[in-house]
């Protein structure tokens, strides 16, 4: 045990007692993270389970928007690292009799507990709890704000891929309006030197993108020859209130990522989709299946950059 | 470890295999218990969270009502004492196919669990699993009956603030028709030495409570003056079928408690509030969070209670 | 430790990496599972919880139908091998994003898990995910069709009871159309040398179950008098579209188990039902209760069962 966590290293100078969105860590910050959940990836793929740095700490997951593989994959994080972990996750809880969300949040941290990770609707409350909070707090997506870990797990998937960041071009595709992937992805991204584009339907994508640093398009025919990644987001109905495109059919027809669009990127172009994904929509069977996926990968990684955030944030003294 | 369990001592002739209400226990045994959940208290203030007491005993959450923080506060207490927890809480369980609550009861220990804690809106459920099981049953709210924990934790809250319970007066405010808590404090004070005052409008106040040896009021202002606990409890707007009271803000003007009533209480006036509370309702946000209110207190005092009862039931030989 | 591990012996040949059903298993591998959940009933009578065989490892529940009692009972049973358990059921999971259960799968799978167990409404869908994961599936009922661990426990009882399996006639009393129970103890019960006779009314038991090796008839009172076992299925009005039968009375009246038939049976009769029971439908409390059912102790053997399973699936190398 001993030896297996030697590999680990120290927390590397990591200061901060929160993870609220990726806007707010430096390249050395999101680097040091990577590296580490990198450790844990190996150790993961060589079969080791247990990792007794978060023993005597409990881990609570308080989602009040339905989930259940970011939550569960917290959860195993938690586990593997020896944390307890505890679920205060469902619609119905205190918040439906009237409890404000800091107060639910403050008497969870009564029972003892070190890390809330949280899930809300309304961006910002993360935020608001972490000014409220002596705990840390983990934003797991704020609405279409940032989901700062799936930032994180992507792009530590495309450093292993492709051996790295700086330099590369990215496309975020699909429906960037709703997507706080979209955003954490694009602050990582920019701030360890790599160029973005977002590309989807004019409803979903707007010039104003511009501002975040980052290139826009409505058109993927046209970037696919010249990106390195392209990471497909799901287009999330149960978001939208109007319908931003005639039909399913027509947004696959134009931005579907199929075998024929394939044949004109380059050709170590990497695929990412932030699961579920919907096949024959975002991405065709045989893309998402192929060699050029790391859909999976993606997944594994999840689990590895969760246990390297926690680990980090509970070697903060408080 | 060894000299961790020290201070807690034995179990002090404890005898009792399940906890239905505060109704049956003794002063001196309701003192056992917070004096071993003092032990727990202390010990989880200096950072301990693993107590080997429960070690190969399985604890059971069957909740047949909505609950996420007493059900957690009796999970994270099962884990921080070594049980394996299981939850067979849900509205969606095996009673919707028509089994019996007994049978249901009877089907998980069947699975050789230790305790079986137990929520329920029918008063009495949790005394008819005792008779029919030979595992513990512990009360966790039987529809208006009783809920000792919450009793206890509160009882132990006025304990550790105001350094005794005995020739104190405890008032308790509001829904006093629908609450367990109201029966289970009641017990508990009376049989250490307080006296109760029931506070609220005469559709939640009877004074037929007068029966159970406390006095009865329609005004908080009357009774504040010579209050040494106000306990808030929460309007229960989900057990009733009429409106008690023509407005919240009527309710409020009445029965809130604010700053300028606190000004009118003895000064060293200790305010509680089983959560969830309802802010600008029972209590303003600058006494639920001024020096007075120990409504987190009560939170942490919870799991040690919730400890030291898991502790004491299975110490006893079936 | 070793001590009490050194009885339950070696895995004995066992092969398979996936528990799909009956059907699929020799009369031997039956034979192997029941001896060894036979080890770990022992065990549990005597009092031991934990059994270090799946340190290490970890299981997923992934449920698609509401289940309390199975899906605890798996996770009891993992989490007393020392596996760590993880729970992905969820009606309002990924799936209702319009993700296939196959990609829901894989995802739970790239986490690292060890074991899946599944439940879902149709047929075949354990089959499909053992095609299509790495890791090994246990199937936990797919819609009418197996139901394995469940035909295990209730063969096991049996086997307890009357000390053999083979020459005994077994009577699966009830709803045999909709029964995935009354399937995988066709296969199970065959396979062992008992005789099977699917009993019920016309609209819920039909000829071609003859066509499985089996007997079939529409008088519980005709064939009362030669059988061993009765196995009083539950009418799943859940899974009907039309009702089978006038009256749930007239139902009773001609094939509940009561004091009345009990009389006409062999007096070393063995009652069994997989719970839920509706007491008065398809058994009377008397018998429930009488010396003659097993009920409870099909509950024990389930755990016993399900760690057997977990660990025999677990020692197959990938």
């Amino acid at each position: 045990m001993a030896d297996l966590l030697a590999g680990l290293g120290d927390a590397g100078g990591w200061s901060k007692r929160h993870l609220l969105g990726l806007e707010d860590l430096s390249a050395e910050e999101i680097t040091l993270v990577l590296d580490k959940a990198e450790f844990f990836r190996k150790a993961l793929d060589a079969g080791e389970r247990r990792f007794p740095l978060l023993s005597g700490k409990t881990c609570c997951n308080m989602f009040f928007e339905n989930s259940t593989r970011t939550r569960n994959s917290f959860a195993l994080a938690a586990r593997r690292l020896g944390a307890d972990m505890v679920d205060f996750s469902a619609a119905t809880s205190s918040l439906a009799k009237g409890e404000t969300v800091i107060d639910t949040a403050r008497n969870i941290e009564a029972m003892k507990v070190d890390v809330v990770i949280t899930r809300h609707r309304t961006p910002g409350t993360p935020h608001l709890l972490a000014q409220n909070l002596h705990c840390s707090v983990i934003n797991a997506g704020d609405g279409p704000h940032e989901h700062p870990t799936q930032g994180l797990l992507d792009i530590m998937t495309i450093r292993q891929r492709l051996g790295r960041v700086a330099g590369l071009t990215v496309a975020m595709v699909g429906d960037i309006a709703h997507s706080r992937t979209a955003r954490s992805n694009i602050w990582g991204l920019k701030k360890l030197g790599a160029q973005v584009i977002v590309c989807g339907p004019s409803t979903l994508v707007s010039p104003r993108w511009q501002e975040l640093g980052v290139e826009y398009s409505y058109s993927l025919d046209a970037i696919l020859p010249r990106v390195d990644v392209l990471n497909l987001l799901r287009i999330q109905f149960e978001r939208q209130y109007t319908r931003p495109f005639p039909s399913v059919r027509e947004y696959a027809l134009l931005y579907a990522m199929d075998s024929r669009r394939l044949a004109r990127t380059k050709p170590e172009i990497l695929i990412l989709a932030p699961g579920p994904i919907n096949r024959g929509v975002e991405v065709t069977p045989d893309v998402a299946d192929g060699p050029q996926s790391a859909i999976l990968d993606q997944v594994t990684n999840g689990v590895a950059v969760r246990m390297a955030v926690l680990w980090l944030l509970t070697t903060v003294k408080s």
